[in-house]
């Protein structure tokens, strides 16, 4: 009554103009002052330590307030941010590659380890061992120019599917990680990609995909020369290993790409165990977390028997030492973003 | 007397209100607008050739126009940012530290080449060539973890003066190129040094000298390994090579620190030669610059006969394709801050 009242007494123009829209306004500006960062993440302590731990970094009135300058965090790829199984994406690519080149090479029929890939005998594949996958990467990743491999890339991204859910590989990034990852950006922090997989596999997709540009892309890489080609100048990859940024290799990597500690960094197994350590030892408030795979049913359960993404002594040390560690299941709404 | 009576029409208060501050709010905004981004160069081509690139890539309206993440600029440092003369800076760094550590090595005054270093002999230590040269770098740089290697660059900075000007090294950076860089930057240029100098011995000052953060340095470096010391992990310093970021080295250290090509590069000598060909082979508008050194008296002339900086196949195809040639004395208005 009160309202039809006033509706009458203002006229239905001037209603609108001094009550609607300031309530339409309030209501955008609560919206945005509560909207929730994080909305892939079921309430609980994982949660509430990620947004505390940013708002003590990020809170110039915060006694362990951290400049902007220095608000490095750093990102395991495999496992962390997209998914790891039956095998590293990579690995998938590799075999991919195999058997588009496999016309050209009529010789790997009868020779191991590209007779294995061939048959998809995935048993005689593991007998060849550390020198088979060694061959392989060589043989895929090596011999063309960079821009060639980041086309080969692209191209590969663009048409390959997971055999288990039938999408993109890049479909299969975690959706509360990337909502981590915008979290972070938006509140000063620098997103870094620290891992043991290729480096040139990775910077070809990590911006669309992750927001994450080439310059912060830290992995493991083959060396490059400098070749003149039609009188313009081509990086060529050789077959040769260059640097491997896994495990004790992480901490290395970070030293000599970024030169400044993390703050905070983010793993899923052991080969990230080194790199929570070195993170851990800064001086400052500190930020390490596990995304511990618990979700067989949305994606996969495995940690300390896994060949891939084994997850035991860097578990240990998170339990003893309070880090923060990611139950998929109970912690994550939603798993991927489709 | 229009003024003195329309003062005494407005009275003292309004005519200040009205007349005064209108002027010196315009006389600002005129000023900012117009303002010389580059107030230490000589007007002339070169100057403008910087101004004409810089508006051609960040005018949005322009049809050469490049995004703000792809403006990628890298700039070597020893002749470039800061002076190189007698000797590269880091030597003096070299020799310093060989003197401090021979109180340990009562045996150096025996052996070369510190001998020569401790009699200030520097004959002798041409004499011992490379090799020479490579055991003074490995006995000064390696043995200890990053964090002493900073803190001994720091210490050394702080104490060190350059022989001909008196002052300390980090006072020799040229005003010209870090208004330049300044200019870059406001323009949403991202600014990288790309320095065959070692990337510890930069990192501990570029930012607060150059404004450029560690992780925008990329540099020679040698091998890191990662040690646990009293249950907390270093990174020690080895005395082995495991990047030579000079020549065919700068394309290779910007694929792999960068995974972009620059759309500008800076440089001054024939070690920046690959540098600028690898970035003017790209696609877009692209700006090439080398600073050749002609002013012995404010600073040092030389090029083609230099053994520390020379500067030769690159000037001739700086002439023969048009890139921007820096000529010290007739373009710069000063030299350095001082």
């Amino acid at each position: 009554m009160i309202v039809k009242n006033s509706r009458t007494f203002l006229g239905r123009g001037r209603y609108f103009q001094i009550c609607v829209l300031p309530l339409i306004g309030l209501g955008i500006l609560v919206g945005v002052a509560f909207a929730d960062p994080l909305p892939s993440w079921n309430e609980g302590q994982t949660k509430q330590a990620i947004i505390k731990f940013v708002q003590v970094v990020a809170n110039k009135s915060s006694p362990q307030y951290v400049p902007p300058e220095q608000r490095i965090t750093t990102f395991d790829n495999d496992g962390t941010l997209w998914s790891e199984q039956p095998i590293y994406f990579q690995g998938f690519f590799a075999f991919d590659r195999v058997k588009a080149l496999a016309p050209q090479h009529p010789e790997w029929k009868e020779r191991q380890p590209f007779k294995a890939i061939l048959e998809n005998d995935m048993k005689a594949l593991a007998a060849t061992g550390e020198t088979g996958m060694a061959e392989i990467i060589m043989t895929t990743h090596a011999g063309m120019t960079t821009e060639q491999f980041e086309k080969i890339v692209k191209d590969w991204l663009a048409t390959a599917k997971h055999p288990r859910f039938n999408r993109p590989f890049t479909n299969l990034v975690y959706k509360p990680m990337l909502e981590l990852l915008a979290y972070l950006r938006k509140n000063g922090f620098k997103t870094y990609i620290v891992s043991g997989g290729g480096v040139e596999f990775m910077r070809p997709w990590a911006e669309k995909v992750y927001g994450i540009p080439p310059e912060q892309v830290v992995g493991s890489s083959i060396k490059l020369k400098l070749e003149m080609r039609d009188g313009k100048p081509v990086l060529m990859r050789l077959p040769e290993i260059d640097f491997i940024d896994d495990g004790p290799g992480k901490p290395v990597g970070i030293q000599k790409f970024i030169g400044r500690r993390p703050v905070a960094a983010f793993g899923n197994s052991d080969g990230d165990h080194q790199m929570l350590q070195w993170t851990a030892a800064g001086e400052g408030p500190r930020f390490m977390l596990l995304v511990h795979h618990t979700d067989a049913e949305r994606e996969w359960a495995y940690d300390r028997q896994s060949p891939i993404g084994r997850l035991d002594k860097a578990l240990d040390e998170a339990h003893n030492r309070g880090w923060t560690v990611v139950d998929m299941k109970k912690d994550w709404k939603r798993v991927f973003p489709f």
